[in-house]
């Protein structure tokens, strides 16, 4: 097997070990005495529901949604598409009937909430008297003022009438069950698509810190409605989640785990750094050739044949015109850093398949990368200065298209290092 | 031990490691039959210089050129002081002066040059027929547009009177013996002060060829120089580097290693990740908070208690006002990833003693950092952002000083995981 087999193996492995049908069927719940109601959001939503009908026979209905080109077709639970990373209508929409789908069960009935990661733009039901549009401004506020993960959902859940556990409270006395694949650093539940079914030990008084904090003057109406704070989230002990129960059926880490076999069985060592390697793509990659090279030169931190193992999620910040996804720009500027060392070759995809806005999971390179190039009259280097990296792998040939895999944990980086 | 404590104890062991008194002595030459000439240049030549005074008690003389402030006393070998980074007139007299006194040897002698990181710069001396000033001139221009280090080293040699080779030439029928302490990536002599005893196979066509590329019209003296290519630096096989020896008597990986062996005798276990890691300092800082929380989430790549330990030199791209070296920004930008993370310690510091241009050699953080700045009313992510590491943990009494350790294996970084 050539080096780039066995990468693209290791991929494979990677996004089948998070795919919804060797992950979910486990985890099913025994059927209720009731209703079954199937809802759901994310990436991964149609293709869980999908599961869910394969394998349970009894009566159950629903609606997921997903984004748009996610679908897989499904017979008894409908399934929508909305907009995604950017929250449209067609999310608003779903989002509210899927509340007004769990509002009338008894206790006998059970909701089953399939959540993945894009769930949170998937779901944007904005609380009552504040529009879509105020509520995306307030948050572009806090990511432009450097507001961490934490702070931006404490403001959010308090901005929304679906998330931070609102949709379990709506839902009781039905038993609720969620499934969940997890795209978010650390695997915590309330995180994934903001938790609306986990309890949220934030307040309205916290929501109103944060934006204090970062000297935001939000729009009147969500001022009023953090002032007002009637209708505060469920918090941990709320008797309306106490039929509630979340489980995590996929991660990152696992997915990392099932190419490392992958690479074992192969005869490589497989060094996992990590399920949520956070920096600038470019700047991710020359760490990582450094780490490569000292892997060559000194045997450390592993011997060689090795392979470095990662996941989570770079950033691009983007500076001009430019086209190419993070596992792109990554892959480029990794090229570049190796310069051609020998017995080098590499593979980074978004386990969604999808690289960014482009119609590539990623790509891959070798030694040989940056000499094909300029046989090409390619400029690796300025063409990773002006972020054009989907057109130098798109140019030679090196892009890996999967199409939208329909599940998502994160991106999948590894480095072969012979 | 404290955490603190241990750290402190890891960089003693990595600089130490790495000093001239402890590497340099075994590696010493037998006396020759006629004269010994030490000459040298570097952070560490002075020190270098004291070692070979201590342990040679044949009469010797010479002259060694350090950075203002590296100086020790030396008896028999005079110590230059000159600039660094940026080369000046002192160490252009220096260059000269060595050239002159290792001229007119018999084959009975011996030349010890002895070779650390900054040599490049305290050796400037510009082939005849050109500036100092030119010469920078081109060298920055080819920083500018991005040309590798051994590009720019190929222009380099072919505009210096005693880089690639020259200084080895000069000295022959003598025998030339150069030991050197690594500060470069690969630990290749032939770019440590850009070899000044080592043959160079580049030539004087490449060296057009690489001002070509990057469409770089040099100063006139300068093209008259590459274009009628007289005294072509010396090739592998050239008889004048005959009796040319070198060795490398210290690296940065071996000062990782000792640090390593300090963190084992005290029940943790080491991960070197690599002894020439590069990128963006808080870029650097980003991907190193990933991983640490992954030891501690998922025990991988290695399990706690950790420590990972990595060498090289991160860079900072400062925009606006700021105080700070590369290695106070690393740790203030991991202080902000880790976010208070229980259970994890780290110091950054330049082997040399001197984290860029300030007093201390590095910091030192811990998880109640972010805790105490609060406290004393400093915003860890704005100080980041305006590149103020020095003043932050100046304020929390957090800095490393140690003074010019008289050696320099670049930086040292140890993240310890409970």
């Amino acid at each position: 097997m050539t080096p780039r087999q066995l990468l693209l193996r290791m991929f494979e492995a990677a996004t089948a070990a998070a795919s919804p049908s060797v992950c979910l069927p486990l985890h099913l719940p025994p059927r209720p005495k009731g209703r079954m109601v199937v809802v759901g959001a994310g990436k991964a939503a149609a293709a869980m529901a999908r599961v869910v009908e394969d394998h349970v026979d009894s009566p159950l209905d629903g609606l997921v949604v997903t984004r748009y080109g996610h679908s897989v077709p499904c017979n008894r639970i409908r399934v929508v598409e909305a907009g995604h990373p950017m929250p449209d209508q067609a999310g608003t929409d779903a989002a509210q009937r899927i509340l007004d789908m769990v509002g009338n069960l008894t206790a006998d009935d059970m909701v089953l909430f399939l959540a993945s990661g894009g769930a949170s733009a998937l779901l944007p039901l904005p609380a009552s008297g504040i529009s879509l549009e105020e509520k995306r401004a307030v948050t572009a506020e806090l990511l432009r003022c450097g507001a961490s993960i934490s702070e931006i959902n404490t403001v959010r859940k308090h901005l929304s009438a679906i998330k931070g556990g609102r949709l379990a409270a709506a839902a009781a006395p039905a038993q609720m069950v969620t499934l969940a694949i997890s795209d978010v650093p650390g695997d915590d539940l309330s995180v994934i698509g903001s938790g609306p079914c986990v309890p949220d030990p934030s307040t309205f008084a916290q929501a109103r810190e944060v934006l204090a904090r970062y000297r935001i003057a939000p729009p009147e109406a969500v001022a009023r409605l953090l002032a007002e704070q009637v209708d505060e989230t469920p918090k941990p002990g709320d008797p309306r989640l106490a039929h509630a129960s979340a489980t995590i059926v996929a991660t990152a880490q696992e997915a990392l785990e099932a190419a490392a076999m992958v690479a074992i069985s192969h005869g490589w060592l497989p060094l996992v750094l990590g399920d949520a390697i956070e920096g600038e793509a470019r700047e991710v990659a020359r760490v990582m050739a450094s780490i490569a090279r000292s892997i060559q030169r000194h045997q450390q931190p592993v011997p060689c044949p090795a392979v470095l193992i990662s996941g989570g999620e770079t950033t691009v910040t983007v500076n001009g015109q430019g086209r190419g996804g993070r596992n792109a720009e990554f892959l480029l500027s990794l090229a570049v850093a190796l310069d051609g060392t020998a017995g080098i070759h590499a593979i980074a995809c978004d386990t969604d398949g999808i690289d960014g806005s482009e119609d590539n999971a990623g790509a891959i390179i070798g030694p040989n990368t940056l000499a094909r190039a300029r046989t090409k009259g390619m400029d690796a280097k300025a063409m990773l200065a002006a972020h054009d990296s989907y057109g130098f792998f798109q140019a030679l040939g090196d892009l890996v298209v999967t199409g939208p895999t329909r599940t998502n944990v994160n991106d999948f980086r590894a480095i072969l290092i012979e």
